[in-house]
């Protein structure tokens, strides 16, 4: 793997550029700024598409079309899956002009400037009408440690005098997660059954949990390529990185605390993981990149391996926002509650350090591997991403606007994850959504 | 999932049966009572096969040449197909039939018996002309820790007075391990860089792990099909496993100590892990069906859905060993020393409780899916699974026939686990050799 120098700002980050595409022109999440690609199932199957504005460009029939001319062979073929797992195996550069080539295609003075009306009916189809699956295979599915704000307030819960482990910021703590359970956002979320103690140093009882729980994750996409035994060095990381999602870890703490010693979380995690189903590419926040948090002199030097001199890829600024509704608040038409507020900021590990870390040991990254984050929280209250942290353990219910109270999440209940990234003199970069509502 | 009987012997056990393969009469591990699928590798591609003695069997072309007629389409398509996770989906009974088939095929008088020997030669070939890969494309790799003399012994190092942590005996803790580093005996094995503390309280430092260690594990080969949300009950769990093989999960006890707190092992693990490459269907185990360990009346009561009844599937009976050789050793022609020898009477926990318990909160299993049982120890000097345990943490290093002594593995060590299973009036099954020498 070589790493391709990270771009300057190019063509498709002018805040000026419009799309023929209606309903892109003023869009908060989807101008044509962004283009981030995703998965939609229809009735021909699973096709590569791509978000503008509220609809979609079918990429599978741009390329039947001939409308991107530009790309080679195995782009198109990469186009024309049933998933992004080839795309994000392209090399770097192929993603580029992937972007490039889009861009040209759904520009107002574009290419389709000239299109027929049935052509651009036929490529450009509203969002409204399709189903969003998951936009890879993930053959493994990692989830980090990095939020350090949450690191410590869980820390506090157990140790209210040394939060923070010894080894937290030497090493990204991670562990493997459930590919099989990863499910595109708008997907319900049934409160596991497992062991649980309810009281302390009694015995486990078979229960529905009743602590179910929310983290708020910055989804990583991974392009991988490297072969077993063969790190990828820290400057080429940002290449082993396709783009950046939402994702939501739903924990059931009361199993987690029951089963978690000493191998780590597993049936607490493994029945459901709810992920943003657009994948917004890394070469689309190239104006947000900014820099990862602060190191105090106190803080321990960093690991050669981890420590990105000059050619590092840096952190995209990414802004996060966490409504819940409950089903009185729908039922009496309330708008859902922002429970949080975050951002990317809390972040100690930078995603290209996840990179780097993850395969020091010579660990192989395949095409459509996933990295969870770990839970964003800031460092005050209204900015905690997870209802543990904002209950204090449970210890001090959240009120809503309806009257109600919440420790952990109800029947009912339907969280709703945001992030966008902003920037004056920038076109707004939104997410979408990644929602899920709890049954049962 | 309904559940398919557990059938009662039939003729594919019969231990005067023998093969027309040459090779397979008297074979100690492939006997025509076994018949275990494997993938090879050739330059046609990768192929389903089954081992008979020293020979393989190839599927592909037995289906091309009509010598599998009982089949149905699906099963054929299975046997067709690039690696056996198709085969895995398959109903139980499907997969019956096509043990039946094969044992149909290659018996001395059956269906083969007037088969010409140009086509006997092109369906059965010498597995030493052959590349075994792994046997599926493996979707989640889960890894259990249910030797109960393992977990016993390496809680002893750390917790002389209590060594099983309160969960022990009540929870089968498990992990999620990774798919995508998971090869097929015979790879070497890298010693991996990592974070390491070398002194008590001191800074840890990037080296190359100087605790290598192997772990000797039953691999389980899961069937799956359970939706997201619906457990499979204990007594259909049988059902739900394809086969077995032996696992080797390479352990950096170094990197282990000091990232594991608190998600648990992460790069300590991920750098390799070695699987036998041939799946022993649990319809070939039938005959070595055995009871899993006592509990004690003081031992804590089974929650229902770990707790089997009349109709759970039982513990295969199956006995392994551990051999070492260096290359000094090699050098002198001294042969490899036996360092264990163990069985799966150690597990706390069947695999279909395994299973049971992982669906258990809703979680879905794939066909391909691989359980790891956890490390193989007995109670005894001589029967421990991993050098952690043999050398007393590193204390107490282990003396070779050459003069040599080991703590953990060095450049050039070469591990080699098998398996087996034998009981009176039955041929003996093997499971072939789980091998990895460890380079550099």
């Amino acid at each position: 793997m070589t790493s391709e120098t990270n771009p300057a700002l190019d063509f498709t980050h002018d805040a000026a550029a419009e799309s023929w595409v209606a309903s892109a022109q003023g869009s908060v999440d989807f101008p044509i700024q962004n283009l981030p690609m995703g998965v939609i199932e229809c009735d021909r199957g699973c096709l590569v598409a791509c978000a503008i504005g509220e609809d979609f460009l079918d990429l599978a029939a741009a390329c039947d079309d001939g409308l991107l001319p530009s790309l080679d062979e195995e782009s198109l073929r990469a186009l024309r899956a049933v998933d992004l797992n080839q795309w994000m195996g392209l090399r770097r550069s192929q993603r580029r002009a992937v972007r490039a080539a889009i861009f040209e295609l759904l520009c107002a003075d574009g290419r389709a400037r000239d299109l027929p009306d049935e052509v651009r009916r036929k490529i450009v189809r509203p969002l409204k009408s399709a189903g969003l699956v998951l936009p890879a295979a993930v053959g493994d599915y990692t989830d980090f440690y990095a939020g350090i704000h949450h690191a410590t307030n869980v820390g506090k819960l157990f140790r209210p005098e040394s939060p923070l482990l010894p080894n937290y910021k030497h090493v990204p703590v991670g562990y493997h997660g459930r590919s099989s359970s990863l499910v595109a956002s708008g997907c319900d979320v049934q409160r596991p059954f497992g062991q649980i103690v309810t009281e302390p140093g009694g015995l486990p009882r078979h229960l529905k949990s009743r602590r179910l729980d929310f983290e708020l994750e910055l989804a990583v996409w991974i392009t991988g390529g490297n072969a077993l035994g063969t790190p990828i060095p820290v400057q080429e990381a940002g290449d082993a990185i396709a783009g950046y999602g939402l994702l939501n870890d739903w924990s059931a703490r009361d199993i987690q605390t029951w089963e978690y010693q000493p191998l780590g979380p597993f049936l607490s995690k493994n029945f459901m993981t709810t992920v943003s189903p657009w994948v917004v590419s890394s070469d689309a926040l190239t104006p947000f990149v900014t820099h990862p948090l602060v190191r105090m002199p106190e803080d321990p030097e960093l690991q050669p391996y981890l420590h990105g001199g000059d050619g590092a890829p840096e952190l995209p600024d990414i802004r996060f926002e966490v409504h819940l509704s409950t089903e009185s608040m729908r039922a009496e038409g309330l708008p859902p509650y922002r429970i949080s507020r975050s951002s990317t900021a809390s972040l100690w590990w930078t995603p290209a350090q996840l990179v780097a870390h993850h395969t020091v040991g010579g660990c192989n990254l395949r095409p459509g591997d996933l990295f969870g984050s770990g839970t964003i929280s800031g460092a005050s209250p209204g900015t905690l991403g997870s209802l543990l942290e904002i209950s204090d353990g449970g210890r001090s219910p959240l009120t809503l606007p309806s009257g109600e109270t919440r420790t952990f999440l109800e029947a009912g209940d339907e969280l709703v994850m945001t992030g966008h990234c902003e920037r004056p003199g920038f076109r707004r970069i939104g997410f979408g959504a990644c929602t899920g509502r709890v049954v049962g």
